[in-house]
């Protein structure tokens, strides 16, 4: 073996096979050099970072595709709630071992999702770990200067909106647990493998992100629970928020298994992993919203509306009769 | 229990309570948000990004202090390297549990070094690993639009210049894990300590960069030894280069040990985690920048020279033979 020979580690070698490929910015130097370099003229960079760990965020077994696809994913989510454009990402992934196996599905469902939201891989590191498997994303938006939407603008007036249909992916969790919901759903395969795929594959809003640039007040992604997460919305805006629950989009799945009394509707509106986009729009700008999200083709719901105070955000039925929530969000500690 | 007060979760109170303080920078938006946001009229964003993981590089125990330099330093050192100024970082850290005395003296160091080494905080993630620990920074730099330094423009003639110091944190890490140099200075517990120090602590070039920038042609940090790395360097330029062993600054310490017979200069320059910086300087600018590093108050020192040629770099000793290596330098797989 010459020394030319062992300059290629098995680090690098596991880099070139299955990263390279997946790196056709020009920013991203083949993976050649110590940095990749995201070119930004007249723009601010909007940058993300979420990490998945094995155990935590998805379970040992979870198909590597999909864990590609939920590592991106989670991240892109949030470029699309700041109203931002994908730029790019770089990626961390820790790793037991090397398996051709594991590796290979992985990177192409990657480069896929890469290519499909024109995000490319700017750089990255590989490291080995004892420990659980872990994908660590850091991500880059571009919004032209000062024009990022944060959690901050909402005003009393504001109308709520959110994405999608919310409570699906815990549903999905509970379905790969072989919680009550895979017990209620025995004879409904179709229904618990689109939950499960509601939980390992988000749906990132990108396509509304030029919408919430131009309309929005506020906006963030609903990634651990709805309830909580408008709660840290009406915080940092100093307002608070009268919702609806009737009104809160959920799937057929979802409300069948609401209607049955199989899961309360906390369990849908504090469940983590929806990846859908919550924001407040002026009312003024409400049909212009709903009208560009149409467009957009992505769905979107009016959930209730922001009102003054410092309160937490009220949960109202269909009587207008407030509901407590035990329990808002997924807190990891 | 008000709603109000759940809405903070143990994971948003960790934040809110070790690393809001670090957020100085006005586009961390006090991590209140979803993302950060890095200005960058007419530059290019340099982005690297590094990972650390218990048990691999760094040891269970090592105080957390010294964890959190060496996170951003290690990064901070790729930033150098590329001739750009740190413009900030995002941290991932996954956690077993919460525990307030390796948390504060963490955070303390981070912010300590994030101000001395003006890169502040822009955001983050905290998650909970059943595993061992582990700290993802990616980190950001700023250079004149397509000012980068690569690793891709040595050439024939260029000298090859590096930083500092090679093989110490090689032999700081012999010394943690109790290994034949720990046993060579049992009786000298401050050179024991300082070794130790300088694989905890790297002390990245950031100081070299501009320097660089206006000089080199071609550069990158020294992180998996410096053998292998002037490998990729080399490859990357498709050039080969000439070293002459007995130029290859090493501390007093470590030369000692290599005069005795403890250690050979495979584990010296085939060491990882020097953290140095490594380049090629065209002849005609060498006096400017070695100049330029003294100013800077950086050791500079010239080994070897760039020359043509597809093989691997040749190590020569004080008699001008070559001497072959069995392993260039670190790997994880």
């Amino acid at each position: 073996m010459t020394q030319s020979d062992k300059q290629v580690s098995g680090e690098d070698s596991l880099i070139a096979r299955y990263f390279k490929p997946l790196a056709t910015d020009p920013g991203a130097f083949n993976l050649d050099d110590d940095a990749g370099a995201l070119k930004a003229a007249g723009e601010e960079i909007v940058v993300t970072t979420d990490a998945i760990v094995e155990g935590v965020h998805f379970l040992a077994g979870d198909p590597p595709d999909t864990l590609a696809r939920k590592a991106l994913r989670v991240n892109l989510s949030d470029i699309a709630a700041k109203g931002a454009v994908p730029a790019g990402f770089v990626l961390t992934v820790a790793l037991r071992a090397v398996e051709e196996a594991w590796l290979k599905p992985f990177a192409a469902a990657l480069g896929e999702d890469a290519a499909h939201y024109g995000c490319p891989l700017l750089g990255g590191d590989t490291v080995s770990t004892p420990g659980p498997l872990m994908i660590s994303i850091t991500a880059f938006g571009r919004v032209p200067d000062g024009c990022m939407v944060h959690r901050s603008g909402a005003k009393a007036g504001d109308r709520v909106f959110v994405t999608g249909t919310i409570g699906d992916a815990a549903l999905g969790l509970d379905v790969l647990r072989g919680g009550p919901v895979a017990a209620a759903l025995a004879e409904d395969a179709a229904a618990r493998d689109w939950l499960a795929s509601r939980y390992r594959i988000p749906q990132p809003r990108n396509a509304l992100a030029l919408a919430v640039r131009e309309h929005a007040s506020a906006a963030m992604d609903v990634s651990d629970g709805l309830a909580g997460d408008l709660a840290k919305l009406c915080a940092a805006s100093g307002v608070s928020a009268e919702i609806e629950l009737p009104r809160i989009p959920h799937s057929r799945a979802a409300a069948s298994l609401l209607a049955q009394g199989v899961v309360g509707v906390e369990a849908l509106i504090a469940g983590g992993d929806d990846y859908e986009i919550l924001c407040a729009v002026p009312q003024d700008r409400a049909d212009a919203f709903a009208l560009a999200a149409q467009g957009a083709g992505v769905a979107v719901a009016a959930i209730g509306r922001i009102v003054s105070g410092r309160v937490g955000p009220r949960f109202l039925d269909g009587q207008g009769r407030e509901q407590t929530l035990e329990r808002l969000s997924y807190s990891h500690f």
